[in-house]
């Protein structure tokens, strides 16, 4: 028998065994499912009652209760330390209201999947919370920590993303409660099918007690697979705009009408598919794409009288990215007079960054440094539940490496050794937070805001295509 | 009143009548018509049958019977002079079969339409035809002249274009007798239908006494206008490469995959769009077009993963034309390799390039210098009854301008003065072959046959766009 704290290779056994079960708790979830030998669980479905259910057991040893809001979202309070009546900075901690009177940290993620998915996405952060509050084996920090298993991120069911986070930042309203499924089935109704009460959503709100929140999850990018890194910590999540462009120019006969004669709106906008990308390879941090192209009347032997292209672009500056957005619709604009085209553009979405607050973001980066991975710092293109939740209190990110950057998809992995290392980040993390007067005694509120430009991450700074 | 012969502007009493009178004829032929309101004739149609009616009625005047074939083709033969016993010349043009006795030459086009269909593809061809055969006010030629109103060019009704011209030159075969049309009308009981011997079909075919084909045709595109000209002497008939293109990359999350770890199918497919368009501007006489385009999986927030697209190539030298076409499938590669993609190509359509006959194109050339005209020359973009018939019969082609290059549509016109000269160019072509002994002579058969880098048109070699 390995003795307790012997290592294998770099890892403990303890941490061995941690991750094993890590793995083997996502393996166990993805197995309610609403169909038979693929993972889905979608908002309030039945599968997540038993979902729910086991969680509980996993954490009734540690004599932790779970609570399910109305809005669906689990939780789990891991108590804070009494404080000695003596010591003023716990006292300062300490609140006054009776049901939010704890200050408490908030750690997990979401629970619901994409149909067809894999393992990790989401419930990752909510067993890594798991494995946290196990791994302090009964030490108590100054705050209570609680665990997040929030209901509903994906946007399947409803085809609303972040119904759970909304929840907890007061953001369920009547509209929302309101929109239907595929099935004709509410917000409201789901809700009440699945034994919650819709009037109790008010009171899931977050109290003026929580002291900020982590969120770990799969990085469902290439980025730290490219750069042999196993961990980031996020800085800010990329705002969005979403635009769409109709080049329009004349359909004629391919056998007829000669080069020079041409309106050809296909030609007009793969010229500007081309300008996109180069836009986008020559400011860090940039993401813009062309992900749908129609052409019509789309026949071999017709010359594209008109052509709808999307454009998605992302950055976690929003001047970086209105200024990209705008150069795109001004080099659309010179490419059609060029060419004798009309474009018109209109702007379907318009999403500002969030930063990741500086204080967490920075302890983070000193608990990679701490556990020996390079304190690596990058902007989340995709949303995430922590995007909701920084609206209302101090939020944080840990990316773990996707291999292949392959997410929802039952192909989706997570290497056993990058977890053991966001354990090993975040047991440090939580242990850093007990110990620093500036976030027990709220100092963090007031670190500076970010500015935009400081959030281009670190790795878009180094490597990029010509 | 205005007397015979008096001159308005440029163009003689006579002439403006006959134009006119060709508007209106071609105008009543437009309302022969499948649909109300618009003009839809298909192959073998109930409005067909009232369409031959009418040219008949026109034809009757001149002592012109008209005769159906088993093919739906209407035939009009104008006879020829009665040649003296002393000339031999005239002797060695007469035959001596029965019923393919009399040396003849074709002039037609085709009577069917596509749905909603302007008044003068096709059309035009035969009512000019009519025209000038009531132009030659009686005075016979060596040869007979044969009118010709094919029953079906367009393809619509079977899918299958040149139905009637393939029976003249005898590849109206079972294969395509069985073909159906979206009733499950196969185009023998079509032709059953319309009163007709499937069994009389070989009959059809063009004797021995054929001396040429002459069509009339709008011109479909817009490059006379551009020029400035009213006609044009169609050298020859373009080839035709179709192939179908595929690029795979990986689909990926547009927020996710920064831009230089992205295998972008679709910025693949736009940079080779551009390639397919410089590579045809660059090469006279060359067109290449993408029509069609598809982009999967085709959301705005994903990065494309496969793009299909179309390539169409044209040119009137097969050499040119394939090397264009391997050129292009070289760049794709090239680009996919760049970039790691995959691209897999394959060819749907190699249709060679139909010269018309250089003594035709020559004497049409000679008659367009006669009335004034610039004798322009020019390769057909799109396939016309000629292609076919030049298989069997020395075939030329005269173009009319097109107005805006707008055809297959019911706003499709033709300048009166351009369908003016169009006639006289017909009348002088057809009085220099009744003069010319190497037409009388058979001596025409033997021009060298045309070499492929002598088709360039003369429009292609001068205006380029850079």
């Amino acid at each position: 028998m390995t003795p307790p704290n012997a290592t294998i290779g770099n890892v403990s056994a303890a941490t061995h065994t941690a991750v094993a079960t890590i793995l083997e708790r996502c393996q166990a979830l993805s197995r309610f499912s609403e169909v038979p030998g693929a993972t889905r669980r979608a908002f309030l479905s039945a599968p997540m009652r038993a979902c729910h259910a086991e969680i509980a057991k996993w954490l009734a040893p540690l004599g932790i209760a779970t609570r399910i809001d109305a809005a669906g979202n689990l939780h789990a309070v891991y108590p804070a330390a009494v404080p000695p009546a003596s010591d003023s900075a716990a006292n300062s901690v300490a609140r006054p209201s009776l049901d939010q009177s704890v200050p408490t940290f908030l750690i997990g993620s979401h629970l619901d999947t994409v149909p067809n998915a894999g393992a990790y996405d989401g419930v990752l952060g909510v067993v890594l919370a798991v494995a946290l509050l196990e791994s302090l084996a009964g030490r108590r920090l100054p705050f209570a920590i609680e665990l997040l298993g929030l209901s509903e991120e994906e946007g399947v069911r409803f085809g609303v993303p972040f119904i759970g986070s909304r929840a907890l930042v007061g953001r369920l309203d009547e509209d929302l409660l309101r929109r239907t499924d595929a099935h004709g089935i509410s917000v409201r109704h789901a809700i009440e099918d699945f034994g919650l009460q819709p009037s109790a959503i008010p009171q899931a709100a977050l109290g003026p007690n929580i002291l900020g929140f982590l969120e770990f999850h799969i990085e469902q990018g290439p980025v730290l697979e490219d750069l042999g890194l196993p961990l980031a910590v996020v800085d800010a999540i990329a705002g969005q705009s979403r635009l769409e462009f109709i080049f329009s120019g004349r359909t004629n006969h391919a056998g007829t009408t000669p080069m020079h004669l041409r309106h050809d709106a296909l030609a007009g906008a793969a010229e500007w598919i081309g300008a996109v990308e180069r836009s986008a390879q020559s400011v860090p941090g940039l993401a813009a794409t062309v992900g749908v192209i129609e052409a019509k009347p789309g026949a071999t032997n017709c010359i594209a009288g008109q052509v709808r292209v999307s454009l998605d672009v992302r950055h976690a500056s929003d001047a970086a990215r209105r200024a990209a957005a705008s150069g795109l619709i001004q080099i659309a604009m010179q490419i059609a007079r060029a060419r004798k085209l009309q474009v018109e553009h209109k702007t379907l979405l318009e999403q500002p960054a969030t930063p990741m607050h500086p204080f967490l973001v920075d302890r983070l980066a000193r608990s990679l440094t701490a556990i020996g991975c390079q304190p690596h710092r990058m902007a989340s293109g995709a949303g995430h539940d922590a995007m909701i939740l920084a609206e209302r209190v101090p939020s944080a990110m840990l990316f773990l490496r996707t291999p292949g950057g392959v997410s929802h998809d039952p192909t989706e992995t997570v290497a056993p050794a990058d977890i053991a290392k966001a354990l090993a980040c975040g047991l440090h993390f939580l242990l850093q937070l007990s110990e620093s007067p500036d976030f027990l005694h709220h100092k963090y509120l007031q670190s500076e805001s970010m500015k935009p430009d400081s959030l281009i991450p670190d790795s878009e700074k180094r490597t990029r295509r010509a």
